[in-house]
């Protein structure tokens, strides 16, 4: 089953304005997950609604949140999300990064007291349209062990980086600290198949080749997979990303980061308020002169891309992959599975509103 | 054999004067090199000082440099390293960022017209004392594929990221962005073992066992090591090293970036001048008030280094082992492999300096 990007965004849109939403927030939400389906993430676009949607039932995502920036220093910002849905405060910070980073060059926000900010790569590639690197990380409910570990110490923390080149083409690493997302495994045990040794290990800290190893107790491995490819740098990637979005902010951190599912309940003694995720900009005009530095960009991408495959398929820039997918779905409408689908239905007749189908 | 970290400085730096490089300058290659050797980084200490000499020889490395800085906005600057070694160069760019950042509260340095810069953490780590968090990366002669390409396009291009807790605590990641360091295949040659499968491929793009596989035209793999395992994210962190050092600061960069060893001419059409490497600092006071954030900090430490083991060996946090190896090695001293210890005694017989032994 397919929709058109225009109607699950203005879809969206109409079920977080249900929701209480402001008309901003609520166009906010449905840019950025509209955009995550484009994208071909498809576990972090529309498939998410229901879950977003629970955890303000539950009184855990403030529809009408009150964002309070603090200004700790000139280029550093901290900002109390309110329990805001992350799509948004992060939205809201990069905003206000990209103010500050025209008259400094680069500036910071850490925000706390956050929930789920979707994908990455949303809140980095704001920065693209002003010719500023946009930069986005945020920690997650824990589901990954430390190399050498087997408790679930971190989340699958993403790290992106958006650098722009000339003719609106582009850089953008977006990518997971684990080894492999657990969006991974769930296509895998749809499908019935065993998952690749590397991916996960279970209770016991054994690898596993089961799809069910997470739901068993299991853990998802960091990106590296094991000692001999250098898990603890996939660990230390994701331990970054911790302390930038949550440690150093005043979020929660580590085994203590709220879980996403709304039927867990964030733990007791959390040493910090909620998620949180680190957003900020560099000028590329900070680097070179932007003329300069954007065509030294398009001369990497051209040069790596048209760089010596293994096979006929073209060597791809980090990003390549999202926008083809992007284009293609802007065409054709964007596949969304059987259950994805069920699960707008249901919420459109519960809100009352059309479905985008 | 082994030698004291003093006696070992000492001779670096009597080797850098001799060479023509000023008091100061030769004091921070000495500090760097040691610094390396003592966190047990033994590839990247005085067993690089050879190759830095044959280089001085060469004139590709300008021992009495002239920096200029150009500042581009106010927190970003850029610096023509003349040809200076790495290890000063960027050194003298991450002091300027600390006195940036005490202004701003962060800042940042793009650096070209240099060579290699010795450890990132030599660098990032400057920070620590100011209570700052200090950032440096470099990208590095081509060794290492694409996801999908067997052309060696990428160095091994490290990131660190450096952050203080309490009581001098911290957390340090420094990390290549290969599946393994050239190194580790250094090592198994000279014990005459097979190299785990997922480290290199051979000239034809297949994977390899042959430690010797750099040697016969063969490359790295990118962390991750294949398709299955998210080789494109180790790639795509390889790739914004190198952009972020090389492309945006006018250095050459990709497979253009010039070799290390002085047998290996640099390309004829190379994109930029030298290597380049980026530094910077944020203020921790920035996220949130020093005494909160660095306690936080030192919370997460050590919440990390007591969750559960999979067998007996503790988790350790991004540093640990590197500050372990300085406490033993700066107790019993430095071993150093007998081709090491040859070449050190040869450039103190040709220089006419006492050898650190």
């Amino acid at each position: 089953m397919k929709v058109s990007s225009e109607n699950l965004s203005s879809f969206i849109r109409e079920v977080m304005l249900k929701k209480g939403m402001s008309e901003e927030h609520a166009i906010i939400c449905a840019q950025v997950l509209t955009m995550a389906d484009l994208r071909g993430v498809d576990s972090h676009g529309v498939a998410r609604l229901s879950g977003y949607l629970r955890l303000i039932e539950k009184g855990r995502i403030n529809p009408k949140p009150t964002f309070t920036f603090e200004e700790r220093k000139k280029t550093m910002l901290r900002l109390n999300a309110d329990r805001s849905i992350g799509l948004v405060s992060a939205h809201i910070a990069m905003q206000k990064s990209i103010e500050l980073t025209d008259i400094y060059g680069s500036s910071w926000v850490g925000i706390y007291n956050s929930n789920h900010f979707g994908i990455a790569a949303a809140h980095a590639m704001m920065a693209l349209k002003h010719d500023f690197i946009g930069f986005s990380m945020s920690n997650a409910s824990p589901l990954v062990v430390p190399s050498g570990g087997k408790e679930r110490m971190l989340g699958t923390n993403p790290i992106c980086v958006a650098v722009p080149a000339e003719n609106d083409d582009s850089f953008v690493l977006d990518m997971a600290t684990s080894a492999a997302a657990n969006g991974k495994l769930e296509i895998a045990k749809r499908n019935n198949k065993e998952i690749p040794e590397g991916w996960a290990i279970d209770d016991y800290g054994q690898n596993t080749k089961d799809p069910n190893a997470l739901k068993n107790g299991g853990s998802l491995l960091p990106l590296g997979s094991d000692k001999d490819h250098g898990y603890h740098k996939g660990y230390g990637l994701g331990s970054w990303v911790d302390i930038f979005s949550g440690v150093l902010t005043g979020a929660s951190f580590g085994p203590w980061a709220p879980p996403f599912v709304s039927f867990l309940e964030p733990s007791n003694d959390m040493p910090g308020e909620g998620l949180g995720h680190f957003v900020g900009c560099w000028d590329i005009d900070g680097f070179s002169p932007k003329g300069t530095a954007k065509k030294q960009v398009s001369i990497w991408l051209e040069r790596f891309r048209n760089s010596t495959p293994i096979n006929s398929q073209k060597v791809k820039a980090a990003g390549d992959l999202e926008k083809a997918t992007t284009d293609e779905r802007v065409k054709n409408g964007i596949p969304l599975n059987p259950e994805v689908s069920k699960d707008i239905k249901e919420i459109a007749s519960l809100l009352n509103i059309k479905d985008p189908f």
